[in-house]
């Protein structure tokens, strides 16, 4: 048990907390050390992640080791870098916010963080010491206009998507209520999901005259897990043509994949997985991206970040049972 | 307008109180002249139960009128007693109380109440001053034994039933978060539910020597609205004899009816109906009810009392349009 | 009863023939004298619309009146232009077709077709004799478009929308198995969604210079009924302005409502409204409409232009009790 | 690759294949050979069960390997029985049925075949060539019984069950078409479900006197994964007695927890689980089951019978992230 990589999670009750405990439990690799978390300090796991019942004795503490190899912050938006202001770890220890305080640049004393999209730059990740993970609908986002944008044929993009209530987290409130949310529809934050700022960051600096707007429109969705998007964009290119660049962008990424059929959701429910399908009608491009928001667009990333910045195989204990159903 | 019907409402901006309202407001013998809340207080009724936009333009008021010929309780189960002893109404005005205050036969000075149960006892609501309104799982299970015990056959009782979100009620809790409930079944309350008080109360009234026990199991189901219920009890009598007892037993009863195929529960969502469907192998008789939680399970049982202390048609603003999908 | 419209359904065992059926049992001012089924042909209305359990005694038959006041044609598409070729109703029998055989101006002898949308023409409904009924996604995106095109405002359109299963009719098919369905999202028709031509052809009779295009991505929801768009267009007028213009447009119909507030699908299920609701962020408008397929979508739109033919009260038999939840 | 187990797949077009596909695709210890599917020959598997995209380049065959070291017939109820009558493997090839047609003895020249509980008979299972694997509620039902029926304790049983669509098949059917299923609740195969006869037999093995009745009542869930069953039996015990019971019975099982806290469908979706809560009032005991119908209620349990067959750890390959939400 030596070699594997002792493993530590910060906020662990939440949902990106309980979907990263799910992971490193079976993750052949690691040694999952402690699982703090504030409110259930005392819990075992299975307490709070109830599914975990048979397959942990662990507890939920306060306190927790300073000297492991990786860290995962799993906290609310804005909390991390309070955090790590407030807690030194060894200066050798990884770190991984899942959270969105250092998606932008912004670092603190010692710590650079690396953008963690592996399909955007998986060579800086295998070299960096720390790393934002990036936003679900931020992630969802890119991988239907990477290679458009590396190509620099990226112009205004009209996307509409619709996400999984656990997008919403834990927390109590009026529109993650069964009674309501249950068979409706509704949109929010309309033109100005706060994902746009990573999203725009990351279309410049591959299209560094990429002047347009990502207008998009989020939609809650009456189900628990994922994430579905299409963006429409102009394209003069063939549509074959499109599927080959897409293709090539994607043809050394082991979760991403150009579909040639039409995509569903449930495709990647409970996988790391992100599938694109493009369409096209005259000079107008659909892209159809799907993938599960508590994995590809949060803890499954996380851990395959992990694995590229330990030299790991990158789908190490991530090649996951989908739902299907 | 001077004939009709003056009814308020105490407790408007909960579930019920929502339900009794949308069923006032197109009832063509009732003026709807207030509805209270100490929570909405001067909010328009469509803030808070928003598909009433363009249907009304009352607002939620603190203090109500003492003289109207009808009041709906629909507050949670405790208030209602501690409401009328801080509260009097004029000594005509009808009560018809949604919560369990008076139930099991508890009265205030110069209030006594009749449960509400039209199936059972409908002579005496029409000359009720005051209605107990039964409880959900209550009236399901008791219109799915009501003729047996009336004929003095009724034995152990092991009945399982579900329940819509709606039936736990607006607050936001654990249990009615959509990322834990959609998809989910649970059961809770195991043979403890505290409807059991009025369906016993029921049926020693109509079959004074029982003394055997309803085992009854309800669970959580995934859906907002609706119960449905399925109970075993031992009988001698065949199929067809059941059937004819439960028709002749129903014939004059427009809402609850007997039917001779199947039933599922989107057959009554949304109106006012009770199903129940029997079947049976050997000395075993299953009876299926089902109904929908909010109408003929609460509000809509409650405007049908009312209907029948006024001496109005039974079913007056209660044909409504099922949701059938 | 002499004076209460005799009203016929061809094709009443499918979705929108049911929900009429629905309509025209409690509709005051009509009499129900035949649905017509070939497939059901000799069974009762509840054996198929097994919701109207205790409703009625009627029985689906092969024959029919021709000398009814009003026949609702609830076919597949394509069927009516050959049902109406093939059989002769009286000359003033009223025709209100559900298909889309006539409403891009086709008609057959002696009968011409007006497109029954009340928001856009309701004077020329009230003289019509023969109604092709709007298409439910056609409503629905129309009538988040008509004031700006009434205006002469509308630029390029880009739509995305969501529609229950009951859109997609009453046969089995791969994509309403529940198993497929239930918390799946999927596009199809991508660009080229054939409600795209009826959409075109009301744009360009109120904004003739309309050369732009309307690209609209229809997805396939996970629930059963609603539908709920959202466009983005150009707009260089303010927020307030644009409300005046929609409130000022919709202000004489009664279904249609501008909300000042953010609207959800389930405000509209199980009623005739459509719901509409703008928001801006620079020189973006987005349009977010919402309204029961199988109502103000179909059936009840297609009462509601019978209503306007016949001289009555357009909301007559359509203030219909929400769903709610 | 020499020491992994070829397996192979008869019928993977249905549920059942496809999720036995996704349990061997990742299975350490198995090269799965091949995957017969007369309907679906010459496709890649992820055209069928589309979520397999990116994980496999298998495509579906017509004939098949006769020499591979185990087989799992996943067809339809009745049709193994003629399978391997027509069709002959090497004789050392393991038969894994997930079919009906072996459970209740018998046999056909040159094949026994043994009840795959685990639970129930490990050791018997560690010896034998050929495997009945049990039905999805008879798992459910029997794991609920099981440390009664070996106490010699068992009395009448009153069970309740709630099932997901994916039990009812591929098939396209009235009952899993998502606008009938969706929100709705309803019984079948009231007291007579062809699983009671295997069940029967578990419980005489048990306790040979065992006279009684499983009183049963399946109902369809609108969901797609899982079966909830609450059993209620008398027992003189204590609940602590009763608990101690089972967890002494399930102690050395991988996969069968008794939890102390109530429990929920969703704790085992997409796991290889059964969980088992007890809960007493008066005499009578309440048993609550919970597993995933196409785990170890069908697939998982086969892969478990296989890793029991071929002397591997139980669990291997069947350490599952639950799908949680």
């Amino acid at each position: 048990m030596a070699n594997k990589i002792r493993a530590g999670i910060i906020g662990g009750a939440g949902y990106t907390g309980g979907e990263t405990v799910r992971l490193l439990l079976h993750h052949p690799n690691v040694e999952l050390t402690f699982v703090q978390s504030r409110s259930q300090e005392g819990k075992f796991l299975h307490e709070v992640h109830t599914d975990l019942q048979g397959d942990t004795v662990l507890k939920f503490t306060s306190s927790f080791d300073k000297e492991v190899d990786v860290v995962f912050l799993c906290m609310s938006h804005g909390e991390s870098k309070k955090f790590l202001t407030e807690n030194t770890f060894r200066s050798t220890t990884k770190i991984i916010d899942l959270g969105n305080d250092f998606r932008l640049g912004d670092s603190i004393t010692g710590r650079n963080f690396v953008y963690g999209l592996p399909e955007l730059q998986r060579d800086k990740i295998k070299m960096a010491d720390n790393i934002a993970n990036p936003g679900c609908f931020a992630t969802t986002i890119q991988l239907g206009l990477l290679p458009l944008a590396k190509a620099g044929l990226l112009g205004e993009v009209y996307a509409t998507g619709i996400t999984g209530s656990t997008g919403a987290g834990q927390k109590l409130q009026d529109t993650t209520h069964f009674s309501w949310r249950a068979n409706n529809i509704s949109a929010y934050k309309t033109l100005k999901h706060q994902h746009l700022s990573e999203i725009s960051q990351t279309l410049k600096s591959l299209q560094p005259n990429y002047q347009s707007d990502v207008n998009f429109i989020p939609w809650r969705g009456d189900f628990t897990r994922g994430i579905f998007v299409s963006s429409i964009v102009e394209s003069e290119k063939s549509l074959s043509e499109l599927n080959q660049l897409y293709s090539d962008f994607y043809s050394t990424h082991p979760f991403t994949h150009v579909a040639d059929s039409t995509i569903d959701l449930k495709q990647v429910v409970n996988t790391n997985k992100c599938l694109v399908h493009l369409e096209k009608e005259g000079n107008k491009l659909v892209v159809h991206t799907a993938l599960d928001n508590l994995l590809k667009g949060a803890s499954g990333q996380a851990v395959q970040n992990m694995n590229l910045m330990f030299g790991l195989e990158e789908t190490t204990g991530l090649k996951l049972k989908s739902t299907s159903f």
